[in-house]
C-alpha cells in the first residue's frame, strides 16, 4: 500500500510549528503532508520535511483524499471540523477539549493505552491536555507496576501553553520590567510596570510573578486545567475511580510544565525500584541525584522529547506513596508529539 | 517601667533591612534599638524610627544591657551568638534555623501559640522558616475548628528566601536575558546565556525556569527545607503525628512566598465555612473570586503583613479535605514581622 496522507489543522499555530519539527525528524510514514489553517493564513508557505508546503485554507474540500487529519485548533474549531473531516473520509486525531471526555471517542498516550485506537466509533482520536500529558509517560509506568490509587498534584505551567500569544506576553512583559532593581518589592509594583493587562491571556501580571489560574471557572472554584488533569488521568489509565486533586499554577516559564506529584499506590513502593521503572520506561528520563545537582528543570529539558523524573522521595508519613517532580515539554510530548505518535498509529493501518 | 532595650543582629542583611522598616511601622514597645552586625558592617548608619543609628560590631559587650535580641542571622552565627546574649541578661529571638527543633526552645507564631512564648528555659524563642510561616495564619486557624491531620505541600519559593543574593541573583539574569525572543526554547539556552553559575545561589538558572530544590540535602532525597515545612508545622500546631508532604520549588519572582496546599481535617469542612473562619482571622485576607480574577499573587501581595488566601475548593475525591493556595511575604510574616512579634510579645513581660 502506499503511504497515507496526512493533514495538519492549524499548522501556523505554536503547536503547529512544533508539529512541523516534528514531523521533519520523525520516521517517515506519509506520503503527502498537507498543511490547513483558517482562510488567514491561506497561502503562507511553511517548511516541512526540507520541503516547501503552501498552507491551503479550512474547507470540507481540503479532506479530500486524507487519511489522517490532526487538528491543533480552538475547542470550537475542532468541534465543528472534526466531524467534517471524518465525513470525507479521514481518521481525525484531535488536540482540542471538544472530545476528549466524550465515551464513544478514545483519548491516547501511546505509552499508557496505545489499543484504544483502534477503538473509534466516531473516527475520531483525542490527543490529552498538556497538563495531564506532562506527567502520563511516568506515571503509567508506575501504574501498571504498583496500581496507582490517588493524586495530588501542583503545576508549575508554561506560558505557551496559552499559545503564540502567551510567549509573546512573558517577553513583552520581561522587556518592560528588565533593569528595574526594585521591581517585585512593592504590591501592584510588576501590575503598574507590564504593558496593558487587559491584552494578556493571563489574568495577572506573569514576569516576576505566579498566577494561580489556568483555563475557564467550572463548579465550585475549580479551574478548567485542574478537571482535566482529574477526568483524563482517570480516563487514559483506565482507572474511573482514580482520587485527584490538582491546583494549576501558571508560572514565568516560555514552555515545559513541571509538577509536583504526590501519588498514592495500592502496593508498597520504595525509591529504588520506582527508579528502576522508570529507567526502564523507553520515554522516560530520570534525572535524580539532587548530591550532585541533578533534577529536571524546564529550562534544561525543554525542545526535547521524552518526560523528565526527579526528586522522587518516599513520602514520610503517607505508606505506599512517592514524591517526585515531573517535566515534559508542552508543545511536544504535551500536544505536537503525542499527537504525531497517535497519528502513526493509525499510519500502521494504512501500511500494514 | 521603662521600655526595653531591643538588639537587631543582622541588621543589615535581607530581613534585617525589613525589620528595621517594621520596627518603624509597628507600635513602639522598645527603649533603645541597637543595630548590630559583622565587624565588616560595624560603623554603617542605619535608619530606624526616622533615627539614623549606627550598627555596632557583634561582640559579647554590645548585648549588655540588652533585653530582648532579635537574630537574623546564618545558623552557625546564632547558635553561638544566641546563647550569649542570654548569658548578658537579653531574651534572645532567632529567625535561624539553629534551635527550631531544640525541645527546650518554643517555636512560635503568635495567630497559633504565643503562650509559648514564655516557655522558654534556655532564654531562646525560635521564629519559624519562611516557607512553613507563609500558611500557618491560615492553617492555624482551620486547624482550630476542624483539626488538622494531613499536609501535602508544594511550594513557589521567592528568590528573596536567599537573601539578598538570591534577589541580585534574578535580577542579573533577566537582564541579561530581556529582548531575546527565543530565550527558553531550547536545553540549556538558558543556561548558556546568564552570568556564571558558579556565582548564583540557586544550582540552575532561575529567569525563565523553575528550580525543585531548596536548601541541603538530607536522608532519602529529602530537602531540608521540606522537612523544615514538616517538622515545624508539627511544633507550631502542636500536632506531633501530622501527615506532612511538602515538595519545595524556586520560582522567579523576588518576595512572597506562594504554596498550594491539599489539606485534610479530622471533620467535615466546607468552602463557606472555611472562608469564614479565614474572613475572620485577623491578619488573613481573603481573596477568592476567580469569576472576577480574585485570587492572591505575590506581586499583588509583596510588602505587606497579611497572609493571603484563595482558590478555596473541596477535594472532589478526599474527604474533609480543602485544595487552596497561600501567599506571604517571606521577608514580613515570613521572617521579621513574625519575629518582631515574638520580640513584642516578651517586650510585655517588661512593661507589663
Amino acid at each position: 500500500m502506499s503511504k497515507p496522507t496526512l493533514a495538519v489543522v492549524g499548522a501556523t499555530g505554536a503547536v503547529g510549528t512544533v508539529m512541523l519539527d516534528i514531523l521533519t525528524n520523525r520516521p517517515d510514514v506519509w506520503g503527502e503532508i498537507r498543511l490547513i489553517a483558517s482562510p488567514r493564513s491561506a497561502g503562507k508557505v511553511l517548511r516541512v520535511r526540507g520541503e516547501d508546503v503552501v498552507v491551503q485554507a479550512l474547507s470540507p474540500e481540503a479532506f479530500d483524499g486524507v487519511d489522517v487529519a490532526m487538528f491543533d485548533v480552538p475547542d470550537e474549531v475542532s468541534a465543528e471540523w472534526a466531524p467534517i473531516a471524518v465525513s470525507r473520509g479521514a481518521v481525525a486525531v484531535d488536540n482540542s477539549g471538544a472530545f476528549r471526555m466524550d465515551p464513544d471517542v478514545p483519548l491516547v498516550v501511546p505509552e499508557c493505552n496505545p489499543e484504544q485506537v483502534r477503538n473509534r466509533p466516531k473516527g475520531i482520536i483525542s490527543n490529552p491536555n498538556c497538563t495531564t500529558l506532562s506527567m502520563m509517560a511516568a506515571m503509567g509506568a508506575l501504574h501498571r507496576e504498583y496500581g496507582l490509587r490517588e493524586l495530588v498534584v501542583a503545576s508549575y505551567q508554561a506560558v505557551s501553553g496559552a499559545g503564540v500569544v502567551g510567549s509573546d506576553r512573558l517577553y513583552d512583559e520581561v522587556q518592560a520590567l528588565a533593569g528595574d532593581r526594585t521591581i517585585g518589592t512593592v504590591a501592584g509594583d510588576v501590575r503598574k510596570a507590564v504593558p496593558d493587562l487587559s491584552e494578556s491571556p493571563f489574568p495577572a501580571p506573569i514576569a516576576f510573578n505566579v498566577v494561580p489560574w489556568a483555563g475557564s471557572l467550572k463548579q465550585d472554584g475549580w479551574a478548567s486545567e485542574e478537571l482535566k488533569v482529574r477526568d483524563e488521568s482517570r480516563k487514559i489509565l483506565g482507572i474511573p475511580d482514580l482520587k485527584v486533586s490538582a491546583t494549576c499554577v501558571r508560572v514565568p516559564v516560555i514552555t515545559t510544565h513541571s509538577l509536583a506529584v504526590h501519588a498514592t499506590f495500592e502496593g508498597a513502593v520504595t525509591v529504588e525500584a520506582a527508579r528502576a521503572i522508570l529507567e526502564a520506561a523507553p520515554t522516560v528520563v530520570l534525572l535524580d541525584d539532587p548530591a550532585e545537582g541533578v533534577f529536571p528543570t524546564p529550562a534544561d529539558v525543554v525542545g526535547t522529547d521524552p518526560t523528565y523524573v526527579g526528586r522522587i522521595r518516599q513520602a514520610l508519613d503517607f505508606p505506599n506513596t512517592l514524591d517526585l517532580f515531573v517535566c515534559g515539554d508542552n508543545l511536544r510530548k504535551g500536544a505536537a508529539l503525542n499527537t504525531a505518535e497517535i497519528a502513526e498509529l493509525v499510519a500502521v493501518e494504512f501500511t500494514g
